[in-house]
């Protein structure tokens, strides 16, 4: 392990001294409420973005620089590896998650790719057995290559479906193999550049038969892992069909996959389909949908998927609220889909991106649950309902209402009183708990 | 009658002469396949947008200067209903559409409103007898008045809910009464302000209880008017709980309420939603869903909701296109949830206004009515999925393949070869058939 | 006094005492560097939002509850400015911001609205007297009544203009009489709503020759406050001609009116534009016009302007390093030019909103202090731009260089090294000061 | 000449023959007006996207098929100047445009890649013999490699200025070689990605230091091309300091280089910053500054540089109207900076494509050209503004009026009348007109 030995550690004022590295907030053991930390936040790092990103982006050419550069092919697969275990180790992170090309590139044929996967996937296995660090997920890239220009598993040419369905099978053998806790289904390319060329209802017919014969082969061997569907709205496709939780729901719904599935929510796939991650969080929670989270953050004052480290506080708090007050996240997982920025192109950026990362989700933590242990929000929300605990809003909720009930009690009203919804003062309350957390 | 009487009629050099107002390309008798345009495009003026709207913006007073504008209270609004007839009738449109609150004034109470309703929808009754104006839809306004500011059938206070329910009890009457063909939800602040202090969950399920009661009290009554939800994803709360087609038909799917409810889409909510107007016809058509549409647009450089008059050729061809591959509306029509710019403040601009968008949904019907005949896309599309037809691709769609058939077909593949999608051809093939159409 | 007097004081654990209402982060005399709070932030309560807002918005009627609703006209203008001072000295205060119309209704003709303009401004004359509370600007509504549908400067119609002209004039020497620190031009509706019948270059023009009206009319009466222009890009017409700060510049540097007028800047208006605030701030600062601020914030989801109160601390601690090095706002200031939201409509949200307001720019004030004392940006861009301090690039940065010095310089370079941006590590910096300073 | 010997003719119905790939709508000998269709729009072909884009994005790699695919390096970039002289003769384009590195690749340093360029402008300039199609502009490409990752001009390296001058002169002598008629500056990383870490005041003072050595170079070596800045709001940073035209003319005023420059602007760009494409046109046209077009489209629903063909003939319309507005472009013309979908991967696609566009700007000519004609607008424009060719109006326009003598009239005007400002009659107008106009 040399990748990263010249790295210097971070080095925060007053950063806590139980890792190598220098969090300020995070601190793995340290208990909030009955759970470490570790255990309540659950991160895992980004195989794709943290080893095999290169830094292009539409207008630039790669510009990342990393130790294992020179190398190519399987060469570069294998160091990456190695790379990673040791990036796994000096961060101190419990998962890790990957595609499938983002271990190891594709070979001549379908054949050759499998071969390579399982060359990786071996040496992988290998080295989790004294890693600490598990498979959160895996997951089939079923983007980049020509042959998924019109998608995959809804492409319009039934050779791409058959060939998307081998490299799920493989996934799932691979999750198996090495005890994923979930599979992941991003649809980089399910969607349409155009109505005018797209038959809709096919392609969503097959991707829903796509993901029974998924269904169906992890039962066959035995893989018990959570399924998770990842919401985006678009890009790389101008529509994609899992367009937000919502959207998913709909389509779970329709083809019977309900109770098969769960999501995986990103950030900054909230706030290009228009919703705070918040409201994503909220939407999957109270359908007892809430899967995983990608942990990352967006600009909403652009519209692409800029992938960022996640550091706004803000939304680190009300995320760990939401899971938090979903029991915590399971088998799912606080999965950092985040990439440095092209002009943070240091080995040294990848740290500082995960401690940036990590410390903001840890004050999340603790600020949401103090909130939660406070009943700050408990209390005014539980107020501000209190009509639907009796009376009237106890017979509408019970059922026992009708419209000719509720007509008759209407009719006998007088003015109708409201209470102000307090937005203002809930949203300083947020900020005083914020800085008051850390006020000691 | 004789509120229009100074207007100018619009000429239009070479406008067709089979109507008072001066159409260039909309003709209520003129076939198209095998329906008159009028059939096809089952035209509905908006009361609200034409006879109430004052102009008024956040950040301007009322300008519109309506020959009414003298009277007050219950006066004015027996005049818009003589004016609204008169209108009707210089338009020759086959519908109108309206909320309670935009036909009568509140009273003093509920009961006040409700007499309030029943001596305007009297005066509306007797008009129709001799009008060709049909009701296409009514729908309670539950979105103006303070009582609703934290929402009606979502609200926290029990006590709107029962208003709310009184007002859609009288709504569905007054549908019954004037033989509504369907009856519209729209959900103005069921949404939120902020996650802080909602209870998102309690909400949605009272909602679900409201439908409910709703369904069950048109059962009652014999009021068979087909119920439609009309998605908008935010304005005037932050976030609407039916954003979008695909987030309504999550919810009635979940709520059992999808053999109940079909949509009502408006071009401009789904620009504000991140989707095209086809898009939203389409999700919903193929869904079997589609029940009305408000014709209007919005400008996707603005993020409120400007509801235009429908001038763009572009969105209503495809607009038409989704509505004749859905066989027609049914019951529903093309109301024009659309108001006359701030700027077209003349009772001149509501004619003109009203026959921009005429004129334009009747090209759009006229060229959709053509690809279609022609088959340029369904060919093009038909030829894109063969591939679905025959061979792996038909036993995919017939539910008999599975993982292990397809990798066995994928390992057999060589490399796959695709077709060009071709967008420019098929957005060129569009701009020579707007233009074609009426090359004569 | 008694508007207010049910009010009760907003109750925060651990406030600071020394103010009526309970501030948790505001101390108007506690001092940062070498200024007290109130020196350096220099508040201002807006007029319109805190006394004259109703809370109406497109889907809804007015519904804020407020002690002085029951009164009409020019009572109602009175109770107004008895409320308004109530408020200043409850609040402590140092400024208030008016537009005419917020202080007096207009009467029957131009004449009599001048009238009704110089009682109350009598009034506030005679309160100022024994008021701490200043005039940080005055200015007049030029877009509300329906005579500046089509602008007001910019109107096609030139009795608009000149009605707009006497306005001005009017509010230059009401600003002159109350001893106004500057004087504000927001445009609401100078701009277009279609460019199909806009004569942009005449509208330009015309608004260029009115600005040096208002500056001769300003000189002439001795009134010396600083002119603002305030940049919008659009809301209420589709396009304003003052877009943003850059847009603000081009047109002031053409008409030769630089020298006259700095920049009033808004945050909503600056992420309306696709712009952060600090990026606007940051514009007008290093061109030497920054003014004045209007603290609030927008919803960045959103697409209109929801003029909130500024709670976000990232927000706020931005804006004020901005300001800090401006070596602070001059005679500016920041005026909430915030509205509750409809769902906060008692009148205890208005102190609630203040506060949390306030509040909020304390936090940034006391970070942003801390960011520049400890040279925490500096110091990184010192070292980032070092290379243009010696050698060639201290030749271009002193004009010596041309395109051949710098070829010559080129071809004889090796590989050009680059440092990281370290974007990641700069963002959790300020995650770190903004918790630390308050960590005690 | 054969790379493209199979590319199948597009057959459009009723296609005029003067050309072997049948337009349907663009004939350049075609007069409009007094000028051929060829003069007035003065179409380019754009290297980049269509010789060197292999049809990667985000979540792809490359995908376009590509007669020459098979080579590297030099011999590739020969291929590619064969392959485009053959299309641009099959073609029959007047223009074509070019960054550095699309025709050369960067060799081992600055000197080898200079060599690179020589030894391909050789192979240009032998072709440009017998071609009829020349030069519209070149332009240096400063984005794409990793030295330019914080920027070119405005990096906060000084080596990486030198390299960035270095390749402009270059530039300028390859123009002036190749008689190219302007020379762009597109500042592709010129901007911030973050304040934080950001001198924006150096960054733009060297950005101004750098044009004006530009502009000095040109004219010692006596290229007189027109320069043009071409403006882009954000997207690869995530703020460009070239905003948009307004900001540009700031900027070019502020350092005085406003006479050595226009404006180069991008249908895709304008709407990326808030702007329809018409708006950014008129607003150089009436600044003196509107030199030459990047005729593409975006798409409105999503927020990165889509860069598609442009075929919406409203935009194509309304965007010649501007530049007939302007007697034409001048030494200007209509690049085609527009890349086929990742999904049209066929070479016939760049056919396609290239027509689809080049018959929407003809459509868009004849539709201008005949509004201009038949004064449509004009007339409707110069009767809203009558009020300022007479009386009060007059004195204003000739700078006669000040405040004194505006609000002595002011005060004597009764109520103010209006005029509608017609907008959904002037939608509709040019509805008539795009149909009426191949009404035949």
């Amino acid at each position: 392990m040399a990748y990263f030995e010249n790295i210097k550690p971070v080095k925060f004022e007053g950063a806590n001294s139980s890792n190598p590295f220098s969090f300020k907030f995070y601190n793995p053991e340290e208990k909030v409420g009955n759970k470490t930390m570790e255990e309540h936040l659950r991160f895992a790092v980004s195989y794709w973005h943290t080893f095999t990103f290169d830094g292009s982006d539409p207008f630039g050419s790669g510009n990342m620089k990393r130790p294992w550069d020179y190398l190519k092919g399987m060469d570069l697969a294998k160091a990456r590896v190695e790379a990673a275990f040791e990036f796994f180790e000096k961060m101190n992170v419990p998962y890790f998650c990957f595609h499938d090309i983002d271990i190891a590139p594709e070979g001549d044929n379908l054949k050759g790719t499998l071969e390579n996967l399982d060359t990786v996937v071996d040496m992988i296995e290998e080295y989790m057995k004294t890693s600490k660090t598990k498979l959160l997920w895996n997951t089939a890239n079923m983007f980049t290559h020509p042959r998924f220009v019109h998608g995959a598993a809804t492409s319009n040419n039934a050779d791409v479906y058959a060939h998307a369905a081998a490299k799920v099978k493989k996934g799932l053998e691979i999750g198996k193999r090495l005890g994923g806790e979930n599979y992941v289904f991003w649809g980089g390319r399910e969607g349409y550049e155009t109505l005018l060329n797209t038959d809709m209802k096919l392609e969503l017919d097959n991707l829903g038969r796509f993901f029974h014969m998924a269904v169906d082969y992890a039962k066959e061997i035995g893989f018990d892992a959570q399924f998770l569907i990842e919401p985006k709205p678009q890009e790389p496709t101008k529509h994609q069909y899992d367009f937000d939780v919502a959207t998913g729901l709909s389509f779970l719904q329709k083809y019977d996959l309900q109770d098969h599935f769960k999501f995986n929510i990103e950030a900054n796939h909230a706030t290009l389909a228009g919703h705070t991650f918040e409201h994503e969080l909220r939407t999957a929670r109270i359908n007892g949908m809430l899967g995983s989270v990608d942990a990352n953050q967006g600009d909403t004052l652009l519209g692409w998927d800029t992938d960022e480290f996640p550091t706004d506080l803000y939304s680190t708090t009300l995320a760990m609220y939401e899971i938090l007050k979903n029991d915590g996240l399971g088998r799912g997982g606080l999965n950092f889909d985040a990439k440095v920025r092209r002009g943070s192109f240091e080995a040294d950026d990848l740290f500082h991106a995960h401690i940036a990362g990590m410390d903001s989700f840890a004050v999340g933590l603790r600020v949401a649950h103090r909130l939660i242990e406070d009943k700050v929000l408990d209390n005014f929300v539980a107020d501000r309902y209190a009509s639907f605990s009796e009376g009237i809003g106890k017979d509408i909720v019970e059922g026992k209402a009708d419209f000719h009930s509720l007509e008759k009690y209407a009719l006998e009203l007088g003015d109708i009183q409201h209470k102000s919804g307090r937005q203002e003062f809930l949203k300083a309350t947020i900020n005083q708990h914020l800085l008051q957390e850390f006020a000691k």
